[in-house]
């Protein structure tokens, strides 16, 4: 399992992912799954990926490595560093996913193995403001809008009501990565297979502040600060609500 | 969609339903799901349901009505008044689990429409404490038991964060059924498919004690207190914890 978020707020994106993957409980293991897919003094494109690992590896790398064109002079390469736009980009990227799809897809399905995956492609190119699209299995993707700012892939369920309840598109950068932590408390208090390292990226739609980068370790500080005072505001609060007056 | 829950506490059995199925998102309707199977003065049965309401009603029904047996005087019937023990209970359910599958179970699979149900099956029998079960498709049956004191069909995630922090086997009744008031509301939160009214019964362990049955009706003001108390603690909470030291 996996659990990816993207959030797309008036002051800039921001991506997390686990790091966890398992094939059954018997097989865990850890894989990066914030991918930086291209970097230029005019773009900086994230992808965050969840489902089969062999699938969106290959997907990853077939972006990275540039999908085959004919072009004037003989074969080129397509990559996101030609993207005018991040609606291009999450083109090229569909197109990324359906070839895989005809290749690695097709085979595990021949052996009933899920080649299930999904992708949040999220950046910027250009002067155009942030961009976040959620990709699936066909190639087809939606984009992040303000009536609902964030998109999750993998284990999405047990993280989603804090996220409902707190996340609009005015909210705070540090505020929505603050509850994009405990969105992932509450699926790693429920799922093994979802774990720390988390990896973070927080991109503001200011240019003049940097795109920050960074991985919450297992034994983070700051992360089991907000899981502790996590639980013991919840467990406070259910004791302070009365209980059911049908009960007394 | 449905969300059901069953908790075996060691003060005694909470079972609890809503009333919402839907076929897609455009025919929704209202059925209870929380069925009293088997009353008399030595045994009480009740069972939530989950899944395709056909495969359930038609299981309901089979059970209701008895199953076909042969008898030294011809054909007879065996109904949950004459079992033992909530084993034999449970036995008997999933024996009709089973008839039901080999008959509308199949024709649906023949559609490719899943006819996936489960069913909490709750009671006791005699001087037996009370006992809870869970269902699957094959007929085949878990126990709950004290290291994890309660069983969910249906939308189970929304809700479960909440029961793993909260719920031990040695919780007071009351405080259960507030916390699985807190569960149903995170699930209605995130899930249309899950709605009021909700059916609650209450089987306390000491006999002296008598059996709560409570509909919380869709304006319930207790019901909406809680929901609204827990949303305002867990706005504030958010709000309290500090953000993320590497975003100041």
């Amino acid at each position: 399992m996996t659990y990816c978020l993207g959030m797309l707020l008036d002051e800039g994106l921001v991506m997390m992912a686990d790091t966890r993957t398992n094939a059954g409980v018997d097989n865990f293991s850890m894989y990066k799954k914030l991918h930086l897919l291209a970097e230029g003094p005019d773009r900086t494109i994230y992808a965050c990926t969840a489902g089969n690992l062999s699938v969106t590896q290959t997907v990853m790398t077939l972006i990275c490595e540039g999908l085959a064109a004919e072009g004037p002079e003989g074969e080129m390469r397509r990559s996101l560093h030609e993207a005018g736009t991040m609606f291009r980009a999450a083109q090229l990227v569909g197109e990324a996913i359906q070839i895989a799809g005809r290749s690695v897809g097709r085979a595990l399905e021949s052996l009933n193995i899920s080649a299930n995956s999904a992708i949040l492609l999220g950046g910027r190119i250009g002067n155009q403001p942030p961009a976040l699209f959620l990709m699936y299995d066909a190639g087809n993707f939606i984009q992040c809008k303000p009536e609902v700012p964030f998109f999750q892939i993998g284990e999405t369920k047990y993280g989603r009501p804090i996220l409902d309840r707190e996340v609009r598109s005015d909210t705070p950068l540090a505020e929505a990565v603050k509850c994009g932590f405990l969105s992932f408390d509450a699926a790693m208090a429920s799922n093994l297979g979802v774990a720390r390292p988390i990896d973070l990226m927080v991109m503001p739609s200011d240019r003049r502040r940097p795109i920050l980068s960074h991985r919450v370790e297992r034994d983070d500080a700051y992360f089991n600060e907000v899981s502790k005072r996590w639980s013991d505001l919840l467990h406070a609060g259910t004791r302070a609500i009365p209980n059911p007056p049908f009960m007394a």
